[in-house]
């Protein structure tokens, strides 16, 4: 069994693929999204864990179109706060720091920290976790990386602030991936995509399947249908599983509303992480 | 009167002003949709022209959290068609390139004339109008930037390769912003931002309220409710204008089963540009 994730060692997808797969899980960190999908999709015993949603920011769209275009399960999700502290080389002091490294979004997410900092050089790169790895790898020592505690402790940085991040209540959504589905006696929440015919109110009717059945719609999102402009893919997450009966007739009442309809995966709720 | 946009001279979203404002407008180029949105907002006669949605990578989330941030209203709408085009300074030959530069998106837009391209460096630039003026600027005739044809025409450059774009269905779909909203008689199409109360089907009967009274919705987009994990925020385009009686009483009803409610404007629609 492996698990592939998008990222470094040290990024918040290895916390949650540990969290999800156990912490002795063998991993594979990959370069891209993309990746993530393939390696999942064709290596056998092969799983994957990304990241679908944050809570400040919102859904990660790739992740969604993804999803689409691959013929994986979810089999589960984890919700991890994201907590983001300020990192350098043992000895380093924030006096020395002329440069701060970080993931653009994890920099967004620390704004009124970075705009604290007097005379630095605040420096987007592809990674949080690869930013700290750099910091290690060059020995920089008048530069600091912004990520998480997994990667001060993986890449040998000391902590010099701690959340920084400017909004606490801040967690990301990630979905555990398998190319065969999880048992949907044990889902609690299921996830479907599906795209309507191009009439007035099929929106309203697709989701009135659920809601006559009074089966609780989570979230919905909607991705552009490529080559159709102005028509949409729509993804939402409901309570309960396939495998009750009720969410059966819905989704066969769905059917009879859409043009395509698939079930991504029914799968227990994930509790959030306290800390 | 003046327009800002984001982008340098000869971005899409200048184009968009002009088709929209009239050709011969006063534009204020701005380095940021934030700068764009606070620029319309604080001065006397200005607009602000923002894309708002790809019909191949979809809704750009950041202009809806602007939307609600800023007090302005959504007077008017442009859909263009994205054609790209690889550009170059006058005499130098697809032989002769040995690096690309553009937006991020736009190489993903011409990913299959990209990877055609054999021992060349593709370099993400903040912008397809940008790369095409730092061509310009350093007399670069080792490179070419991907851009529009107006960007060719604003700084000089020959295009080399003609609509290089990978899917030539491939529109974007802007928004004319302006501190006064429009003539809602006139308008054909009502923008709508809401929260639905945190209960089981608080969405399908907030939606109800248009469907019911047969008003067609033609889009929805969802983005986090922040500071309330896991909730969220709903945009929602309708056909009808606000100064009608039926989507006077809709909206009304909106109010009842909603947290909060906002109309961003009622305006007409646009037609998509042919070419």
């Amino acid at each position: 069994m492996i698990v592939a994730y998008q990222g470094e060692l040290g990024a918040f997808s290895e916390e949650a693929a540990r969290l999800f797969f156990g912490r002795a899980v063998p991993l594979a960190p990959r370069k891209s999204f993309k990746d993530v999908f393939r390696f999942a999709a064709t290596h056998r015993a092969s799983y994957g864990m990304i990241p679908i949603e944050n809570s400040v920011y919102g859904s990660i769209h790739q992740n969604y179109d993804l999803l689409l275009k691959h013929k994986l399960h979810i089999i589960g999700e984890v919700k991890l706060r994201v907590q983001l502290h300020l990192m350098a080389l043992p000895g380093v002091s924030l006096r020395d720091v002329r440069s701060v490294y970080s993931h653009a979004q994890a920099l967004g997410q620390c704004d009124d920290f970075v705009r604290s900092l007097r005379r630095v050089n605040v420096v987007a790169y592809y990674d949080t976790a690869g930013a700290a790895k750099m910091i290690r790898e060059r020995d920089r020592r008048d530069a600091a990386a912004i990520a998480s505690a997994r990667a001060a402790t993986t890449y040998g940085l000391r902590i010099v602030r701690r959340n920084i991040e400017s909004n606490h209540r801040n967690y990301t959504r990630f979905l555990a991936l398998s190319r065969k589905p999880a048992d949907a006696r044990r889902g609690r929440k299921t996830s479907i995509v599906f795209a309507v015919k191009d009439a007035p109110g099929a929106l309203f009717k697709a989701l009135a399947v659920f809601a006559l059945r009074e089966i609780n719609m989570l979230k919905i999102e909607s991705r552009p249908l490529v080559g159709r402009p102005w028509e949409y893919l729509f993804y939402v997450d409901v309570e309960g599983s396939a495998a009750e009966k009720r969410m059966q007739q819905a989704l066969s009442h769905l059917d009879e509303l859409t043009t395509f309809a698939r079930v991504l995966g029914s799968y227990p709720f994930a509790g959030t992480s306290k800390d």
